[in-house]
């Protein structure tokens, strides 16, 4: 294990990240990052154990909405990572799950094997294995098992539905979890060696004929209450190895 | 028109930028950037007239081939426009053309109306005008019938084919080329209030039943070598009106 002394926490949506700020009264940082982009940052300490930063993607100005997506999450991952020196970070969220793969809603999943992707399909030797990403996932071997969290591949596209070809990809991917950002944020991670988990909760099924977006509101605040406690658990848990 | 005294210039793949690289004689600038990421960048003078500074997205350690895609197209971004602060950047590379809109290989396309992606798919309201971006396009007006550049839509998404999915965005996108970095450029220079253009020159169609990837090899030297001569016709009309 890495010693901790600094952990980033990634959350796309203010909604998903709100609820770990005010339990661990983190207080706004606003010189930290660049004063020129959305995103935002809380800051202080977990117990008496280690700092933490939650970095969160702000809102698209014109649209007044979240800056979900890959982009914003690649960038805000490298102004974090590069800023803060994180011994170790998390990407925490919601997303959606597989029924045929044992999920119920409201599961939490711990990344395992590797971050991927499953939109950038390039079929050239070479691009095909760089588009999946195969990003590398810091495992800490006990910790999903103590805290009764599910362990899955977490597979990232910028859509919020999914295509066939998507299908065939989280398939390939064998993906437990179909998210926005994770890989993204993997990228980064991987190129500035610092070690990434994913944790995500299971707000929609993918493979079901309801509709993405009308599950994810339906299911959106249990998830999120359940991501919250476990992600305490994480956090004790990371606490106490140290 | 911008007083233009920097200009930046992106493209996704080596072999795309070699051959301005050498005809400008750029140097290449090891200090610019981050020693961390695998980003290149070249720099020097276009004549008498402004800077130059060329920003290639480098290799994938891993795998050997170019970072192509949006990630690395916007982290890119960000460096550049942050560190080198240019007046005006011009996305360039090769992409795809529609026959049934009358494109040949080898035609070069000037961006207008407004960069988009057509791979983001968020079915909420505002959501799904965020995925699609719509980020401005810097027109110079008369530019493009000066040098006999066509003129379109530049369509940006994550995979060289596309999914039927993808196909009905770009329709709505009204996408007179597609290509897999321009969009997320353009997020970035919209942020950082950097006027944007892009160049993009037809490699293969989109609507042919022969594989992208066939086309794009068979035809890459032609499309470049015109896309080259075309960059540089560009860039005397930008000097001509400062």
């Amino acid at each position: 294990m890495v010693s901790l002394k600094r952990l980033a926490v990634f959350f796309a949506m203010e909604e998903e990240a709100m609820p770990f700020i005010q339990s661990l009264s983190l207080a706004p940082d606003k010189d930290f990052g660049d004063s020129k982009l959305p995103f935002r940052y809380y800051r202080g300490r977990f117990k008496s154990s280690f700092d933490v930063l939650v970095a969160v993607n702000g809102k698209d100005p014109r649209y007044g909405v979240d800056n979900i997506g890959t982009e914003p999450a690649t960038l805000n991952a490298y102004i974090t990572l590069r800023q803060y020196m994180p011994d170790l970070c998390l990407s925490v969220g919601t997303a959606g799950g597989f029924q045929h793969k044992g999920a119920s809603i409201g599961d939490v999943y711990l990344s395992t094997e590797a971050f991927r992707f499953h939109d950038r399909r390039i079929q050239i030797p070479g691009f095909s294995e760089y588009g999946v990403g195969h990003y590398p996932v810091f495992e800490i071997e006990g910790m999903a098992e103590t805290l009764g969290l599910k362990k899955g591949v977490v597979s990232t596209a910028n859509s919020l539905d999914y295509s066939e070809k998507d299908w065939e990809m989280m398939k390939k991917n064998n993906a437990s979890v179909k998210e926005m950002e994770a890989a993204g944020i993997a990228w980064v991670a991987h190129l500035l060696h610092t070690p990434l988990l994913g944790l995500k909760a299971v707000t929609d099924f993918v493979d079901s004929p309801e509709k993405t977006e009308e599950q994810f509101f339906a299911h959106f605040a249990l998830a999120i209450k359940k991501l919250h406690s476990n992600l305490h658990q994480v956090l004790d848990y990371l606490a106490s190895i140290q």
